[in-house]
């Protein structure tokens, strides 16, 4: 069962998250749930920096903020020394709203709009990450009309898929986003980037895939990468000051995923850089981390009320609870596997495997397809872990649910990071031209 | 080229909906944008009682208004005699709102909470669809305490599963909803229903599946439900006065997709079920279809912005869009086909097949796999076909993307039924504790 440091079961046998009493949370902030434990995103940011800042001091560990953005974790983040990524606007709206230092973003995005790019410069983030020539053309055009200039950093393809625990090696990259080393393309738009009036060209961008658990591909990813940086000095006698590695390590999920530490990942990358350094005699560039899902996934916890238990004899029990992949489509986007557990009864034995079904009228919205639980009764409380990461960010209003809301727990305190959604929030935007009106009447 | 009777190209060779030129759309009112064509969706209604107000004047046709739920949508459908289903109480406040007759509501639903019961019976819709033996105890508790009663439709399984254009029949019915007929949960639970003290046993439901063209499961469908009925008055000696036969009935997506016209679905149930209960000598009951995705499905289409354009050679061609799987997750969560051309050159011969993508930084983020289309470049407007079913209703704001509007077309005229969000909207709910406040100072 998943419990992590910040987590343990009470004397009266219930969940505890952040010394807050998980039962208690449910029947004070109501279900759905979004549970946040600040000591458990701190110790993931901490152990980011563990031994980046003796061996690789010129580093910058940054929160990729589409795992989970709302204000309150940018300022946890900051807190920590952390600089963020943001992919859009809403994002970097976002950040800045939290007073995020502007200067430690970077400004992701396969299609960022004209407003987005403005805002990027006008608002001063550190970088953007070019992903195509168009972007670097228009990009460049509202650095003139605003009378400034932006450092780019590249996105590139090394040619190396590691989503979903595999990886491969590839030469033929399919992917909407960046350039591919091994056609020319990244060399052919790093000289374009030289060309332009504006942007100066400050370094690469690489991200190999997500819920990485090898240390392989990543270090993979360095040799490729510092080959290209060599490869980038010698065609174009440009320089690369900046190395941003992406993300993509892994999480628990559930027992079958076995992940290492953030240190034990940051150790291997740098250690291997620091040997590409070495033996190809190049200029240390600034390395930039992007860890999303790890700074905040298993942070998260979702809290439901169960309620119809269905027992299909011979085919299948299901429990349903009060969420869905309204608040959570991962399951029915990915097939993703969780693990939960009864919160009110946290110290009871397991007893039989259930599909924890969500209340949306649609046969593939799933939670938990196996879940291993006692027996569960209408108004237990189930806690479903390693939600902090594309829960929230992802979720929507369909069945016209309201969004739950998201509590922080540290030392036995619960508060509001996002607050819960009204209906008439929800029906604020639905407007009737006149011609219909009457029509029911 | 999916034209529909209320689309065609306009002298400009410009895709025109309901009499509005899509690129004077896509310029006015910003993209991405939903555009609703109203001849369209009042098309469909009064298809689905072409022949149903004749042969079977005991009838409601039902909007299963999570397809898209929005106050005018709500509005057109009961002016042309519709009633509703809904699924929650969002979905029910919304057609309220509308001004929606609640007796011709029906809520739905596997886990409906007590909020959405004490709704609905406050409100007096017409019928709950019961779902769970647990909801039956709770509804009757809700009854009793308003001092009302409560017509109630069982939810069953005939073990005919029709989803994605196959069906099957089946006795071990594996799913959250309802009760199955062959184990015989389904005549327990209606033998409970008759005892309890505030619940009228009114009918039976069945919903077999989605996006079905063909005749059969629907005809076997009425066979077993009429069978079912027999069976409840001999068992219990109950009569059975409502027969909701649920939706399912295709459309076009692409040019795979063969759907009957829905006056086609209707005829052909409603000659089986005349035919089934002469031979079985029922009474009559009154019938019930509930379309969703058929009333508003091809009526909606979502215009886009072309930005980046990025050939991959010999691997593929992408062009990126300013939508995403935030406003469109059917392509991620089902693999969905799409049909799509450039609406300013849409007299234009396809020349390419190439993959739309959204910008959402997620590799799964595509609208349109593989569509045929003139050569297209940045700034093209993209009208994507048949997104007026679950699109707007499943949209969220991922990566901190803003929902788009909607507007509702017609003789030219185009108003806003979903007006925009506002970042304003999107990060008001975010709040700070003041133990995180100075953090990042």
């Amino acid at each position: 069962m998943k419990i992590t440091d910040t987590m343990n079961i009470n004397s009266e046998g219930r969940l505890q998250i952040g010394g807050c009493d998980a039962v208690t949370l449910a029947h004070k902030f109501g279900t759905p749930l979004y549970v946040l434990d600040e000591e458990r995103v701190r110790a993931v940011c901490r152990d980011f920096y563990a031994v980046l800042k003796d061996k690789y001091p010129d580093s910058l560990v940054c929160y990729a903020s589409k795992a989970l953005s709302c204000k309150a974790v940018y300022k946890i983040v900051a807190s920590e020394g952390l600089g963020a990524d943001v992919v859009s606007e809403g994002e970097l709206l976002t950040a800045l709203g939290a007073g995020f230092n502007a200067d430690t973003i970077y400004f992701h995005g396969n299609n960022k709009s004209d407003s987005e790019l403005k805002l990027a410069v006008g608002s001063g983030v550190h970088a953007v990450v070019v992903d195509s020539l168009y972007e670097a053309g228009r990009l460049d055009a509202v650095c003139a009309a605003a009378g400034k200039r932006m450092r780019v950093l590249v996105r590139v393809n090394p040619g190396i898929d590691a989503h979903t625990h595999r990886f491969i090696q590839t030469t033929r990259v399919d992917s909407k986003f960046g350039f591919a080393i091994a056609d020319g393309s990244a060399l052919a738009a790093i000289g374009a980037i030289l060309k332009t009036d504006n942007l100066d060209f400050t370094g690469l961008h690489c991200h190999i895939g997500s819920q990485i658990f090898e240390l392989k591909p990543f270090k993979l990813a360095v040799d490729k990468m510092t080959d290209f940086i060599k490869t980038v000095a010698t065609e174009l006698n440009a320089g690369v000051s900046e190395l941003n590695l992406g993300g993509g390590y892994g999480i628990t999920y559930t027992d079958e995923d076995k992940p290492l530490k953030p240190s034990e990942y940051v150790d291997a990358i740098v250690e291997k850089l620091i040997d590409c350094i070495a033996e190809k005699a190049l200029t240390p560039p600034r390395l930039i981390f992007e860890p999303g899902r790890s700074v905040v996934g298993e942070a998260g916890t979702t809290l439901y009320t169960v309620g119809a238990v269905k027992d299909i004899k011979k085919v299948k029990k299901y429990i349903s609870v009060d969420g869905g992949m309204f608040e959570n489509p991962r399951y029915a986007l990915y097939e993703a596997k969780y693990e939960a557990m009864l919160a009110n009864r946290a110290l009871e034995k397991p007893v039989e495997t259930v599909t924890v079904a969500g209340k949306c009228c649609e046969s593939g919205d799933m939670l938990v397809k196996d879940a291993f639980l006692p027996k569960a009764e209408p108004g237990d409380i189930l806690a479903v872990f390693s939600t902090g990461a594309y829960n929230y960010s992802m979720a929507g209003n369909y069945n016209r649910n309201r969004i739950p809301p998201m509590v922080l727990v540290k030392d036995g305190k619960a508060d509001y990071i996002i607050r819960p959604q009204t209906y008439d929030e929800l029906l604020s935007r639905d407007v009737c031209p006149e011609r219909l009106e009457g029509d029911t009447d």
